[in-house]
């Protein structure tokens, strides 16, 4: 099951998500009605969350009308589904709480950026935040690159945790089972950002200048969907690809993870509550720009996919440019 | 002008804020039109901010009330004002979207941290994250002391800054005009917080060790009132103190930031787009606890002061006694 939400920010609407066409929750609604004589009677909610396990309110009645839908593929007619590539698409979650994301969660990615991998036994997960209110943008959304320092941007495709459950202090047993389901996120990242570049260097610095490279306006792309947890029992067999202007620059896999999601969940969890609507982003694989000197210009454009989920796409705009495009918030 | 929110969280209330005892708006309003044969017809508003400058749509008429009732200390009898010991008051910023704080933005903290201090032409703001939702605890809020690791919990009394009105790219001259008010926040931190500690030794670990160290549920206590930006024309002129058990721990100044309010606003706006009750924590001056190898066990009580604000109260408990207090969110 994937769903998404889409049409105007301040009135988002719905949707049962397929690449061959979004189907509005009203009409699918209208359609199981004249398939079974039955209403589900399901409510619009600005957030999927409570369409989704493990406790969303209306997730039973979303599954059925979800599994008729696959059952009767014709019940919504083509021509009546929208078109993922013209309509404008939603952040799957509105408003999270956190937005967590990790550094350094796949080898190879850890080695083409100059660092030794260690076994998980010597090391424990990374995790930091992005201030969610102005780095997450929608599909299709274009990203400004900060004109005060355009050089040094780069991409990293990643599988995404959206925590359905309030919960604290979980086991690793326990902990998917605590998800609402999965997303797609382009952690755009400033390799980099160097703020007052005369300076003299000190320790702290360079772990400032990487955390603080995490934070322009719009750089935590995010969607296209939410697929459900219960359509993706195992989280670490999914493809992980990014293409910059048709071209495949990462191709891994959710497998090469160094912590697993239960881990990183247990990790967090004994830290701090997790809330419903929490996102998690999993760290990248190899193929960042920055391993081979590659960045991010004006006029890119990047497809972020990951297998069962969908492809997020992000054009890349100069900050001059910003505001023109018609998928802006 | 000081406001606060007080009761319960489902159903706060606004209150003009005095040591000598809070005033709800309703009374203060009847108390206004009793006066002068006028009402101010003031709405209430779950957020502060919407009373407070630059542009708080209801801003003026609540200062026309404050001054108003300056003048006429009368008008509202002291047994009907609440009393702010007894009373429930609630962080003054109900969901900030960003919760940012400033690590060694005072020299003799800096130094007493074993740190060396540059020129602020040497260095740079280092600005990092708290999660809002999980960490703000209400004045008189009992936190608790995780239990997974209990030693080295620290206290950090700062000036916090309330974002008044969304900006982007603001000059030095400028930033403090964006300002709404300022709040007392106590950054608590765990300075011993070592995830797997046998591991062995990374360049990053320190780091994270310390960002993590500071996400802990409960650890970013606010409050108990916001003073109006008005009424703090110059934020770098106030007293900075901190109590624990009663017996002074912190004593210093405003004055002694590195890096002034408006400078550290201009650095943050450069990197990504302020709103409307945005928080940022300025730094904390000498006298934190691990300077001294002294740190929080449970039944301690801080008190965080910060000259024309107020008094933050904290006391600290178990992680078995958390819940126990009426208080709890």
């Amino acid at each position: 099951m994937r769903l998404c939400r889409y049409g105007l920010i301040e009135q988002p609407q719905v949707g049962l998500y397929d690449e061959a066409g979004i189907i509005p929750l009203s009409l699918a609604e209208l359609a199981y009605h004249q398939g079974t004589g039955k209403w589900l009677h399901i409510p619009h909610d600005d957030e999927l969350i409570s369409y989704l396990p493990p406790v969303g309110e209306h997730h039973l009645a979303m599954r059925r009308l979800w599994t008729w839908l696959e059952q009767n593929p014709g019940a919504v007619p083509g021509p009546l589904r929208l078109d993922p590539e013209t309509t404008r698409i939603l952040t799957p979650v509105a408003r999270p709480n956190k937005l967590l994301l990790l550094a350094g969660n796949y080898a190879e990615h850890v080695k083409e950026r100059g660092y030794v991998v260690e076994e998980q036994q010597n090391t424990f997960p990374y995790v930091f935040m992005k201030p969610a209110s102005t780095t997450l943008s929608n599909h299709g959304q274009s990203v400004a690159i900060p004109s005060s320092s355009p050089d040094g941007i780069d991409w990293e495709c990643e599988l995404a945790v959206v925590i359905g459950r309030k919960c604290r202090n979980v086991t690793e047993a326990e902990a998917l089972s605590h998800v609402a389901g999965y997303t797609v996120i382009n952690d755009i990242s400033h390799r980099k950002f160097r703020p007052n570049p005369g300076r003299k260097t000190r320790e702290r610095d360079k772990f400032f200048d990487w955390l603080h490279g995490k934070w322009f306006d719009g750089f935590c792309p995010c969607g296209p969907c939410i697929t459900s947890a219960t359509t993706i029992p195992d989280p670490h067999t999914l493809g992980v690809k990014l293409t910059l202007n048709g071209e495949v620059r990462q191709n891994g896999s959710t497998a090469q993870m160094i912590f697993s999601i239960a881990q990183i969940i247990k990790f967090v969890s004994e830290m701090l509550t997790l809330e419903p609507g929490d996102i998690i982003s999993t760290g990248t694989p190899s193929g960042v720009g920055s391993a081979s000197n590659t960045f991010l210009k004006p006029g890119d454009v990047m497809h972020a996919s990951i297998e069962k989920i969908g492809t997020l796409l992000t054009p890349m705009v100069s900050e001059a440019e910003e505001g023109d495009s018609s998928w802006d918030i």
